[in-house]
């Protein structure tokens, strides 16, 4: 494996090695040695063509955990708004040295175009491209859901995955569609008709239009951000109306079964996907997911630039 | 001590633990080992909701100095901007690793908020908010002022300090009040009516609407920078009329006592609150305050995240 | 040496010096240890007031593999655009222990007023000052030209090189044309009149409107970036026309002598001054400029503040 574009690449076996790598990242982390000296002398290059500080600092603690040094280049002002080809980005990126270059842009598929155009020898990870896929995000949540409700299970065999909100607009539920599939979870898409994408139905997950009924059969729910943007473009009727038809109140929250867990990619629009109570419950693992989410990403970086070392972490 | 939040919070001794700690971080820094290995592996988050170059550069060469990774994470496109609120943005960078985070934050109080919430197991730095606290600003001076006119003592007893301008919107002007004061200098708040805050009556400082009788007599007079936008919201008449009433000048200067020294912030404006002979006068320990301001926010950083460790430096 | 401000001030034998460095660097580059002990506990600060990500980045790059700590320092809401001035945004730096500042301007002549300021002790490096120089940009070109054309030369005595486009507001032509013709070249400048600046006889150079008559004979062109919005301030009436007339297409392209090469400084306007075939044929090293470009500025760094170090790399 050299890049990590989307969960259609990997086969179970990769997915199951990035979270199992976590897994030990993840225990090395609570210990007292915080930094491992994997990575020294690497460079990641953090492209970020949209922004979104959440996943950018969390790469970045990342890699800087694994010693790497990391260098930002936020597409404000870059040769990128000139109009500088990814092309042409890229092979300039490679030529400074780049070892792996992590990109969120706007348009779906600009990792892949990256990747495939055979310009750089270092590894591309998808932080995030259009609508279209966000692996790391899927791989975080994956992780998370294991950890709290697979029984010690190596994959999510039997468990109901429910996912909430804008799916049409989510590369986060794209993602999440495929991996939580493959690890053998049933996963149940809840939506109004107009956020959802032409073609779901081949998606390998069952649909529906009413979270009630859904809500208390789920052992992990995921509720997706609203951007704000949706009401005014006519996809959605009200924030309020939102709310109560699709957001997770404490009245759905205390239906939900024991053991089940609440998620959310963040940042949350509080009061409305979510409300705060029950973003802040016990059955919450909001938090941890950002957590985890570093975890993902140590172990992303270190199976694309140092698979071939051996992991030794004290724990 | 686990936060740095406001002056209001230190005892005298936790103040003088600063600085003394500060003195022997800076006479290390003049050595040839610039970088001390006592943060390695910790990781320091700059959350700067507002700009602020000079401030942020300090503590992140002060935290690099001491060995620590930083991340800068400033507002603009940010999380925050997108609405998310203080609460889930503590969390978020707690689970990522944050051992400390330094915020700037336009809203008094923010970095008290941050704290208070209990949702970071790190420490919090108040680096400005609002109107209300600059702590470690207020150090850095005491620092500078102790260094030049204490003659040998261990706080300011005695010495008399002229701080000169829009004490109302000054958040410098409120920690070095209560800091200068707590150290046993007497305060004098120089400035127009209309620059003073109401229930300036009961501030631990005199107040004088007159320069000229009040520059004769200091030890140290730090001059405020004045935002031009106060002109034309009225508080001031205009830049001509404050700089001949409130700025240093060179007669003011030659009016000063022996070994008294000049104190700005920073960034000035140079003819305005202060003519540049006075910044560039053998008086003007400006470029030092900038300094010992590295000095003083190693130390901040050193005794929040290492108390414990023994400060071993070559000197 | 002790600053970097323009190719104006340096001898021959200073440049020679830098491109031997820098050769040297870059074989220590492809090895396995690709980063240098050398300015470890050194502070470096990109102090970029003009947008330039690709120079930053590269400056960063080189600083990092030579284990400096960087510190980026951008314009917008700073103090600078605060209108602090140079002399003190240059002794704020100073104070904070900056070892060297790397400065992008959009005013000639800011880093040399930085640098004779005598703010600072440290080095100043010039990335590109108004329409000035920007050596650093000319050192990589020289560099990658002696690699391909010099036949185990030294210098570049006896080669032609071309210099084509906007000359006129180019401080990569400036540079270029001072180093290359100190170094032996002859340098032909290719331009509309419109795109000449006024006193160019004088220049070290040759003066040709006529790219056609020129290509066949030159060992090395470089291609300038035509910023677009030249055309509506007419110095061009048209891109279309531009690329006719001052365009590197696959006819000239063809009709240029075995061994030369092309080169280009980056970003480029694919289909205006350089066609994509033209880009990306076996002629282009524009690529191989970008990674000289680090190499180049290891050597600059190296040179500056470590200069009394021997260069210990393992080859």
């Amino acid at each position: 494996m050299r890049h990590l574009l989307s969960i259609a690449d990997l086969t179970k076996s990769d997915a199951l090695s990035i979270l199992n790598t976590a897994e030990t990242l993840s225990r090395a982390s609570d210990g007292p040695m915080k930094k491992l000296p994997t990575l020294r002398g690497r460079t990641i290059v953090n492209l970020f063509a949209e922004d979104s500080t959440r996943t950018r600092i969390s790469f970045e603690a990342a890699a800087k955990r694994l010693s790497a040094d990391v260098i930002n280049f936020s597409a404000k002002g870059s040769s990128i708004s000139k109009g500088e080809s990814l092309k042409d980005t890229a092979q300039t990126l490679q030529a400074m040295g780049a070892d792996a270059v992590i990109i969120r842009h706007s348009a779906s598929g600009a990792a892949h175009t990256l990747a495939q155009g055979q310009w750089m020898s270092g590894s591309v990870i998808n932080a995030g491209d259009g609508t279209h896929e966000h692996p790391s995000q899927a791989l975080l949540d994956a992780f998370t859901i294991r950890k709290h409700c697979a029984h010690g299970n190596d994959d999510l065999t039997g468990l109901r995955i429910a996912i909430v909100g804008d799916i049409l607009h989510s590369r986060v539920a794209r993602s999440n569609v495929l991996l939580l599939s493959m690890l053998g979870a049933h996963v149940v898409l809840v939506a109004p008709p107009t956020l959802l994408p032409i073609g779901v139905e081949s998606w390998p997950a069952t649909i529906s239009y009413d979270l009630d009924s859904v809500i208390e059969s789920v052992d992990a729910v995921i509720m997706l951000r609203i951007q704000i943007e949706r009401m005014t473009e006519m996809y959605l009727p009200s924030a309020g109306e939102y709310a109560r038809f699709y957001g997770l109140n404490l009245d759905r929250l205390a239906r939900m079964k024991t053991q089940s867990i609440v998620m959310h990619p963040g940042p949350m629009n509080r009061g409305l996907e979510i409300s705060s109570e029950s973003a802040d419950s016990a059955r919450s693992v909001i938090v941890e997911q950002v957590k985890n989410g570093v975890s993902v990403r140590m172990a992303i970086l270190y199976l694309l630039l140092a698979g071939n070392q051996e992991l030794e972490v004290s724990l």
